[in-house]
């Protein structure tokens, strides 16, 4: 009960804060997150002095080199962090944009204008980078958050916390724009996902455990960033150059993340000509490849793909491959088993092209581009809170017009409904 | 199990269904829904039959007059759901529209394209011609649609279901596009609430029980069509005459709706000159009164308002009346004690028009104007399948825009990632 009554106070005092907002100006906003940045860099002491203590606890645990690494802060992340918000003040800002306005007959006039969304929480694991970023672009569109991170980080983000809320203090804000749960208590999470009537949105960051976690016992709209299974389909009118350019950047380039290929599907007509040459440079750059029969017919001593691979976003150097029949068989393929994250095709026949981008069911669908572009920065948001493989409210990247809702303002004079 | 399994049979169609969607014409949809429109009328003796099925039942039941008079079609409201899908095919087609597009240094273009949901199920309570137009509304925004209605209306349903899902499969599109869970086993909506693999979208239109009941078992995204707990506040600054008319309008034009006034806000130098006549003229009207104690020592023999007062949407003639110190305290009041549905000042007072915009948090905001335009057909959107009192998504009217989500399409020529 106790720690029911806390959360609940830190929720409906983000909620109260967050109406404060609405009367903050664009140009406030920019200067706090100025001076932000700078509180970062004066006191990197304080940070890496808290990091340090974090690191020696996981290595006390026996947690692995991955996790120590995602963990650990340095001077460069730390000028990397302010950067961050450096950026966000060169960003316009999306408060107040009228996204359509128009006249009614009767005189009304009626804007749909961009508003803050209000409080959102965000659940995180180990990163600390997050906590500055996730403070950033919450301000900056104006709303209250209420930040959850990970046990492992609990020090690194309570002085990156500490450090951004003194200056938010500074400029007269209420604090309370931004909170963080500062206990352990995992329980701490099901009560803040109960709390709806404060709470307008949970986005939690983090593996497929706890966003199950999350979507199961919230009463909050939750946007999910799920796995990214993201396929190339090279057809049978492919550039067989550019075709193996694409894929070998999308799978290579960066294996870890969720816009790098999962799977490569392949025309049956064009296989015999692409498949060698470009499974022998994958092997080179030391991606394991599993394939369907037809595969290792093509290509030697190639392991087998089975079912489980289709399904599977591996996040490292494996890549499933499969030859199908036609391009309506790589469709029903990538729609049944994709994560409808992003997904290119890569053809020089134009109607093909039109068909993919029509059928595919996407956040981000190519035509002769790697999916590696499906990103905040790359598609010119000039920032990134996530990748939504969700289809409500916000799909692919989400950056600061994501984190926004609209009202509609109507001024009227005098009418009356008849 | 038995149940669960068909259950996810109709889901996973649903969700094949609405892939073949996306390769139907707006052309086509919309010859689907004029003949749609017709075969209501041709068959309206077998919808007219079926209902008087229901409602004989619900006679036996001793269901009330109210309830049955929601339940009862008659040819003028067959005539009106048929009459509402001619509307639809004369509204511009929601998919494929081109939200912005833009070209990145590195060639790339990308396309923000409006595309269908997917697959919706809606919830639904007593009212039959909710049938028809959630039929119209998803087939035109290219979605696959689940329904589930109230078990008294399940004969009436039914059999308008069966007529329009016969016109969709002569025109050879899957009959899966539309599906009606047709057991009154009230497990059905658990399990329908899990299957988050297949449906996109839950809403559920009826009362506070049913939302509560739907939001709290949902894996699936839920867009809630709350109450409407809608203010008028009278400025200082007001025309007294046009803030007589207005929020006679907003309360007694039609008290039973969500976007009725239900509380009435006074700024405390204009009560003793508004107040009088207001209520005098609400009297007349037979609405009820509940006034705090400025309002009761202005106007005698007024019950008193309790806090539950400002808290309740009464959808009748009655209202509470509250007289307040200034504007910043009708906001506060507004933000705390609203639904954040709708909600108006009367003013001459620019700043103070501004600043009511500015800081309430609701999904439409009024100057000068009855609160009861809160409507999608009020609105020019030309449909109306709810007002969303979320912020997620989709906030105030909802229609066919709001039906749908979007999708990058990229168009590259080569482009991979440095």
């Amino acid at each position: 009960m106790e720690l029911k009554k806390k959360l609940t106070d830190i929720a409906k005092r983000a909620q109260a804060a967050s109406r404060f907002m609405l009367t903050v100006s664009a140009e406030t906003k920019n200067e706090v997150l100025k001076a932000m940045a700078a509180a970062l860099l004066d006191r990197k002491a304080q940070v890496l002095g808290a990091n340090r203590q974090d690191i020696r606890k996981a290595r006390t645990k026996g947690l692995s080199a991955a996790f120590i690494d995602r963990l650990t802060l340095n001077e460069k992340r730390i000028k990397e962090m302010s950067g961050s918000l450096i950026e966000l003040t060169k960003l316009p800002d999306p408060v107040g944009e009228v996204i359509k306005a128009w006249r009614r007959p009767n005189g009304l006039w009626i804007h749909k204008v961009r508003t803050p969304i209000g409080v959102i929480a965000i659940i995180y694991e180990s990163r600390p980078n997050v906590t500055a970023d996730c403070i950033g672009l919450c301000f900056k569109s104006g709303n209250s958050l209420i930040l959850r991170g990970g046990s492992e980080a609990l020090n690194s983000n309570l002085s990156i916390y500490q450090i951004l809320k003194d200056i938010i203090k500074k400029y007269g804000i209420p604090e309370d724009v931004i909170s963080m749960v500062d206990t352990n208590n995992r329980q701490a999470v099901d009560i803040l996902l109960r709390l709806d009537n404060y709470i307008d949105l949970v986005m939690p960051r983090g593996g497929a455990g706890l966003i199950n976690r999350v979507v199961s016992s919230s009463r909050i709209p939750v946007i999910k960033h799920y796995k990214g299974l993201c396929h190339i389909y090279v057809d049978e009118w492919a550039d067989l150059n550019m075709a193996v350019n694409i894929c070998y950047n999308a799978k290579v380039q960066r294996p870890g993340v969720c816009n790098a290929m999962e799977s490569l599907l392949v025309h049956k007509d064009i296989a015999v000509r692409f498949l060698p040459g470009m499974i022998k440079k994958f092997k080179q750059a030391g991606v394991e490849i599993r394939g369907c029969p037809i595969t290792q017919k093509i290509v030697s001593s190639i392991a087998k793909a089975r079912e489980k691979d289709y399904h599977t976003e591996y996040l490292d150097l494996i890549l499933s491959v499969k030859v199908v029949e036609d391009l309506a068989a790589a469709i029903r393929h990538i729609n049944y088993y994709g994560s409808h994250h992003s997904d290119s095709i890569i053809t020089d026949n134009y109607e093909n092209a039109l068909e993919f981008l029509k059928q595919i069911d996407s956040a981000c669908v190519y035509v002769n581009a790697s999916t590696r572009f499906t990103d905040g920065y790359q598609f010119g948001m000039g920032a990134e809170i996530g990748i939504s493989t969700d289809k409500l409210h916000a799909r692919g990247p989400m950056a600061l017009e994501e984190l926004t809702t609209y009202k509609y303002i109507v001024f009227g004079s005098g009418q009356i409904r008849k």
